[in-house]
């Protein structure tokens, strides 16, 4: 079950500056960094508010550090700006099962290893009206059971 | 203060269509529903949480009404997809004028009504590295001094 909206990934050119404007001029802090080798990116999460479930909700900016990595790929077709969205729950081996069976593309086998220790997986965006949209399970997840 | 995602606003071509893939393949519920005359939209609300200031977080799922619309226009050029995303504030008078004096462009001289009798105004994405970027101001904002 979804729960909450988790992230907005928004993909940048250069992380540094992006980072400065959402600080500077919204006054978000940065919460966590890091580099997730796998996906091929360099990212900020700003955590902006907590929510009902248990979880927060974040701004995650995203710079690719492969010119091979789909972010990269999908910056170079559309310029910066909102790339994916990403729902919270509790099980993501779980929904990602059920929306599968309703006919959605799921985009991993097994869910992989993002932000903070999540684990992930996505949906294909021709599939969800356009929109690139991912499930995650956090490391932190109150009721997860993996 | 912007103390939450007020909402993902997520542009398409049916909005029957689009409510009934993110209700039926995620189990998410219509909150609420409206035809805004002025911003040339029929919308669908799905609260997907509440969140730590007192408010919530949405989909905004939007049709353009008419040709002319700014959504109508963003739809023929990207097709579907994530069109704005916007941060909740108690004071959105505030928070836009101390925007706008950073140096970025507030689209509105005043905000104007949005979803559920809020007030919002929006920032020019291509002050936002790419991100049309509204501000809320709902109508039950704890907080609100308006």
């Amino acid at each position: 079950m979804l729960t909450r909206i988790d992230h907005i990934g928004i993909a940048c050119h250069d992380l540094e500056k992006t980072v400065d404007f959402y600080t500077s001029t919204y006054g978000f802090e940065v919460f966590h960094t890091e580099v997730n080798e796998e996906q091929g990116v360099r990212e900020a999460m700003l955590k902006i508010n907590e929510t009902s479930d248990g979880g927060a909700s974040y701004l995650q900016l995203l710079e690719p550090i492969r010119e091979d990595s789909t972010v990269a790929k999908w910056l170079a077709k559309n310029g910066e700006g909102v790339h994916h969205i990403a729902f919270g729950t509790a099980d993501v081996d779980a929904d990602a099962a059920a929306i599968k069976d309703k006919g959605v593309r799921v985009l991993y086998d097994e869910p992989r290893i993002g932000s903070m220790g999540s684990r992930i997986t996505f949906l294909h965006p021709k599939d969800c009206h356009g929109v690139l949209t991912e499930l995650v399970t956090s490391a932190a997840e109150p009721s997860a059971d993996h």
